[in-house]
């Protein structure tokens, strides 16, 4: 799959029509998000025993405790904390449904709108479900193009795989990214919420700050991409033996526990913090809608403080463009540790610190020439309230470029992260945000 | 890499020749195990709060208490059911020390007793290692060819690889699976302990009961196998497209519970054990050893009841060997779902019930002539007791092989196996055994 140039009609909407419809979408909807008590939550209710916070239903999700303690090995110090951590054991389906019309592919992409995204209406993938909506736990509409995704009627798979989410802020989370293809005549109604949009308009998009949301952007990067037969640094061995000695290095052992007990956050009338305001905020919001499941809710949110940054250096060996992948331990991954991308961090949290991480006065001190792409994201509006990182792709200057990789980094080609993607939990979620930029043609190669 | 024919020196030992080497260390050994209630077992006690089984260093594994739900779509009953279990978080080390010699890869292979094991000794990788081994945590003697695994003097890499082991057994337990090559220039001492044998002779060992042990096979599994260009039934993307489907589709809860609280086991003086006298006891055993990294200890092991059937169906396509795979739920097993063989169980735990699981009346009741593989295997002898199972590969019947698959059934190719094996957490262990069969040439294809 190569991103087309067609960005038109009659394929699918032009870029700058799906940016106003958008808006239209976000005016006409009427919807408002204001922060509430935790005792005006409809719904939700700290448990008595843990502290933990849970809907009554027993259902959705809830907020609870999780103790970690992390080694690397002998040089570096163990770490252990605690924090609040989202704990959503269903596996969802993120579901975008393509179809090939005059050559080009396009995909039915969804107007919708999540309590925490920046502008509430993001460009979304054509079904978007947990398996409380898809089963109809909550009472809500049937999923819309559900058909295409399951059963015997569905289209040919382009890419179907679970994915990880948020390892800092779920508990081992993942969702089902599935792409798939309608017959060629098939005659697919275009719903007023949905509008067709091909693989080139998308990449413009991606220019955009918060146009896409991060459920679209997790399966476009499981698109299937030609590969070419270009070398790698490293080969598929030595890259799976390197990562496979990171995750047995890292030992991160998280165990849940009690919300109400764990140390160093602060539980207030409106929300969950950490003593020194660092790193997130659980808070609950009232939620009106006109055109969601269900038009009015209430939910807990996690509110991260602070901007992140989010960078992948580039740089080409023998011509092939390869990216500084990091093998990065969180908490809440199944594994330990997922292929992140070079920076990914939120500079607010270290500034107590000493040291910045590794790369970010690389990634942030980059004249303009050397950035290959930059634009601020939303993460996943449902359950984080205006989490949005600035996502940048940028040519290593001479001397990073020059320097061997530290020690939980290495030169990984586009080709080798596209063969990865296709498997469970070896690129994190906000890697394959990067790397549905790449597919989608929205970087400066 | 393909089995050669080439079976004795000067690459390696013939396999008469290990197997009497083998049966002369069990005896030199001075090697006895015996069984011992829990209150004489060294180190070992039940915690006063949980009722778990655990060593007083906090080290080694524990015996602690697991509550399943698993359930699989709504036409299927919903199972419950509570069972002791291991729980060993560390990552140990599986690795087989390769070099080429004449043309031929040649592979050091140790002489091991592990006190679960018939026959006690059996042939054994490289290093088999945890990690309390490795670093020391136990006092023992330092491992003998760690350092071509680990550090800078580490030859080629082949194979690396997180693996899964016996998900109803072990509580998410995995293993780094590493396949090494020497330089062939390199003099590496064969220690009294160690012999190198060929893939060949390793074949020909496999046809052998209880001659090569579990961790042999899981590495041999992982070796990488020239991959043809061969059509699959099922391509690529469709066949982790169904894997995915099975992943999402069962849902297997389980979270650990004190030991000693779980319903239907029996906690006796020598034994847990299932109040219908099913599944597994849990005993402690007093081992000797002249040839360990500890010369006396004791240890609890968990001792199956009954032997169990391990098979692959097998059948052409196009002149394509396939094996029918089964997309398997199993409570310890960190993603709940793994590629299993055909049929995987122990037939007296379905005594009881009305229908023997699928495919077990098929594959015992096939006639000589359709058994392309048959030898009995013991699982990890570390950690079970006589864990014995007959594996088999049995060409399927006119029938079968016309039939479609069943739900939670495929065809996959050989060489798609080769393929997802070299991934952490789609081969289980059982399939593993079989897959070194066939890539060591112990099957008659």
């Amino acid at each position: 799959m190569r991103a087309s140039a067609a960005l038109t009609a009659p394929e699918g909407a032009a870029p700058e029509d799906v940016l106003a419809w958008l808006s239209r979408r976000a005016d006409q909807g009427g919807f408002s998000v204001r922060p509430v008590p935790f005792a005006e939550a409809d719904g939700w209710y700290f448990r008595a025993d843990t502290g933990d916070l849970v809907h009554r239903s027993g259902g959705f999700f809830s907020v609870e405790g999780l103790h970690v303690r992390a080694d690397s090995g002998e040089e570096e110090a163990a770490a252990e904390w605690h924090q609040p951590i989202i704990n959503q054991p269903e596996i969802g389906v993120l579901g975008i449904l393509a179809q090939r019309r005059g050559g080009v592919l396009r995909f039915l992409m969804q107007a919708k709108m999540e309590p925490g995204n920046r502008n509430l209406v993001q460009l979304s993938p054509t079904v978007q479900a947990t398996r409380s909506n898809y089963t109809g736990v909550h009472g809500g509409r049937a999923v819309r193009y559900l058909e295409y995704f399951m059963g015997p009627r569905r289209g040919r798979v382009l890419a179907d795989v679970l994915q990880s989410e948020h390892g800092s802020w779920f508990l081992r989370k993942v969702n089902r990214n599935m792409l798939v293809e309608a017959d060629p005549a098939a005659d697919i109604p275009e719903h007023e919420d949905f509008r067709w949009v091909t693989l080139g308009a998308l990449g413009r998009l991606l220019r955009h700050d918060n146009a896409v949301n991060m459920d679209a952007r997790t399966v476009l990067a499981c698109a299937p991409v030609e590969e070419g037969a270009d070398r790698a640094l490293h080969d598929d061995t030595e890259l799976l033996s390197w990562f496979t000695g990171e995750r047995t290095r890292h030992r991160v052992r998280a165990r849940t526990a009690p919300l109400g007990a764990i140390p160093d956050w602060v539980r207030e009338e409106d929300r969950i913090r950490h003593e020194a305001g660092r790193y997130f905020e659980v808070v609950t919001v009232a939620v009106e809608a006109g055109t969601r499941e269900v038009a009015r809710w209430h939910q807990p949110l996690l509110r991260p403080c602070g901007l992140g940054v989010t960078a992948f250096l580039l740089r080409r060996f023998g011509g092939v463009p390869h990216v500084l992948v990091h093998a990065r331990p969180e908490a809440g991954l199944m594994d330990g540790v997922e292929l992140a991308p070079t920076v990914q961090c939120t500079p607010a949290n270290y500034a107590h610190l000493d040291a910045p991480p590794p790369f970010l006065d690389a990634v942030l001190a980059a004249p303009p020439e050397r950035v290959r792409y930059a634009a601020v994201h939303s993460e996943e509006g449902g359950r984080f309230l205006h989490a949005e990182s600035r996502y940048l792709v940028v040519e290593a200057d001479a001397a990073t470029a020059a320097a061997p990789e530290p020690a939980g980094y290495r030169w990984v080609s586009l080709d080798q992260m596209h063969g990865l993607v296709r498997h469970t939990r070896y690129v994190n979620v906000q890697a394959r945000t990067l790397l549905a930029c790449f597919a989608c043609g929205a970087v400066d190669l």
